[in-house]
């Protein structure tokens, strides 16, 4: 299914993901941008699988996705034995779970579902209250979005050029964005220059931030990853601004690999680093960075086909997470609030 | 014409330029590492053509292939006009020189070659002796590098992980490399593991360097650019081993894009931080880096197909080198020898 993507404002028309009767509508960001192509997904293990394929990617749309993933579990068990389908849904919860280890959202989601379900009456069909949850959160993430793009465009205010990293747009959330919802705020606000990474080895930043941005007419830059501390070293920026896929207690933030790497020449060049995520994607659980399980991903995704003969002496490693230390962050914003020079005591105020 | 690679000794097997009587045969290294094809070039036109498009690249070996254009274009003048030629070759060594702007082995290349047009006799053909000369800078280069190879193995003696950007090799050179040659003399010497940046965004690293590597059965791994910072963090390399575009006199060093980054981050996590360039990389005319061109590309290079419509929102900056501080540089290797610390009276010390 080819359509044309469409969204609530001029400034953010793309969605990464629509509901519908027949299933979860997954906008395929594999094929992105040179084909804007949807799948539809009738069961939770498809979702898994769209979320391990990353046929969607980004924390928050991860979570969103499992949470409708939820919806289908239910949906087929209740049609399969309108009785026992609570016991059954177990191992979806535990597929989709499993479906990507670092973005905490995708767990956080996961735990509200659990509450819905625990929640629905024992009688008659649960999926109208669970796909209620379920949009409850979508439409949430979306809120969330455009006050934390308010709250960062304020904190940037007079910024000429911005540099962001991956993709954090409508794509990465429910609609909007995180970092690249304080860009789109700023935007409107009057924001000059907006540089985007490539983000290799999934090349995010080239196929779905410069694209989403293409969407909405947002004039945008791309470079080369490796291009960043030429750039601040000509002072082309003033604000490094990325989101995250699971933020520590203390601050710490496991974001895409090469975050870090910004962090360190952002700091080196007098450069002011934002990391813009909501509450949920927070792990309190979590004390600091150390303990951040980072995913690496089979090297066959940006390894030439050449190196990948069984004889061959050429590998490749595919972190694709790294941690940056709060102390290389100097703001972190959420839909709650701003925090300045983040630590245990700033993101606890928080909450 | 496609061909099998053969060089001079297990470890070295593969050359990106071969003179024969037909021209100079120049190996196609936008096609690698999927096809190993070798064009030939009967005229100093063609040469500059394969040097722009980058055919062939790296500084040494563009200095190499602009020599034998000389040849070339001589050889065309001299049956044309056996006694006009050397008035009319100027415009072939313009041509050659307006190739690439950064890498100054090209210039020193030329002068060399000035050097021998003023030497050959007025009478008779001048071919021979150009071509001697030609040769034998293509054969000093290689000597060159063989001494850097072990000069800048000494000096690593020890380590355990290296990481490597760009290439260096025998494709960049007139064979074995510089930084990369010094990674060849320590693998001999039982070097532990070599990681490799893709390099962006023209993926010399991804297509060169892991290709040349495979040829010749030394084991290697490739990074995304931006997975160093996580490599360093890691503890996995002590030193970054990199080439050299143009080294001021002072030591600042222009080499490939993200090379500056990677010194930082270097820095950063205690690792050591090594330049491999014969002396003629060095610009004595050029006091520091800031003095030094930086070429820009067209960013249809790397920026996506769908981006390049005349209404597009959406553009790419691509810088295709920078300039690392001689205070982030631990170590300048040379075939004259090695320098610590490098300043303009450590390097002066040189020659």
């Amino acid at each position: 299914m080819t359509t044309h993507a469409s969204g609530h404002g001029t400034e953010d028309t793309v969605r990464a993901l629509r509901w519908s009767d027949e299933g979860l509508l997954v906008l395929d960001q594999r094929a992105l941008p040179d084909a804007c192509d949807y799948r539809c997904y009738g069961t939770a293990a498809g979702v898994a699988d769209a979320i391990a394929t990353m046929q969607v990617r980004g924390a928050p749309a991860i979570g969103i996705a499992a949470a409708y993933g939820v919806v289908l579990a239910a949906r087929s068990w209740f049609d399969a034995d309108p009785r026992g389908w609570r016991a059954s849904i177990e191992g979806d919860l535990e597929a989709l779970a499993r479906s990507r280890p670092t973005a905490v959202n995708l767990f956080w989601a996961l735990d509200r579902m659990r509450e819905a379900i625990a929640a629905v009456g024992t009688e008659g069909d649960p999926v109208p209250g669970l796909l209620a949850r379920a949009q409850a959160i979508h439409d949430a993430d979306v809120q969330a979005n455009r006050t934390m793009g308010d709250l960062g465009a304020a904190v940037i205010a007079g910024a000429t050029g911005v540099l962001t990293h991956c993709n954090t747009g409508s794509l990465a959330t429910g609609g909007y964005g995180t970092a690249l919802g304080v860009i789109r705020s700023a935007h409107r606000h009057g924001l000059g220059r907006v540089f985007a990474t490539e983000t290799r080895p999934w090349s995010q930043g080239a196929r779905l931030t410069a694209w989403e941005l293409l969407q909405d007419r947002i004039p945008a830059t791309l470079i080369a990853d490796s291009a960043a501390g030429l750039l601040m070293r000509r002072a082309c920026v003033q604000w490094v601004i990325v989101g995250a896929d699971r933020i520590a207690a203390n601050g710490d933030t496991a974001n895409k690999i090469g975050t870090y790497s910004l962090a360190i020449l952002a700091r080196q060049h007098g450069v002011r680093f934002m990391v813009v995520a909501p509450t949920s994607t927070i792990d309190w659980n979590c004390g600091a960075g150390d303990d951040i399980l980072i995913e690496e991903r089979d090297a066959s995704e940006f390894l030439p086909q050449c190196y990948q003969t069984p004889d061959s002496t050429v590998g490749g490693w595919n972190p694709v997470f790294d941690v940056t230390p709060a102390a290389l962050i100097d703001v972190i914003v959420t839909e709650k609030g701003v925090v300045q020079d983040p630590s245990t005591q700033g993101l606890s105020a928080l909450v």
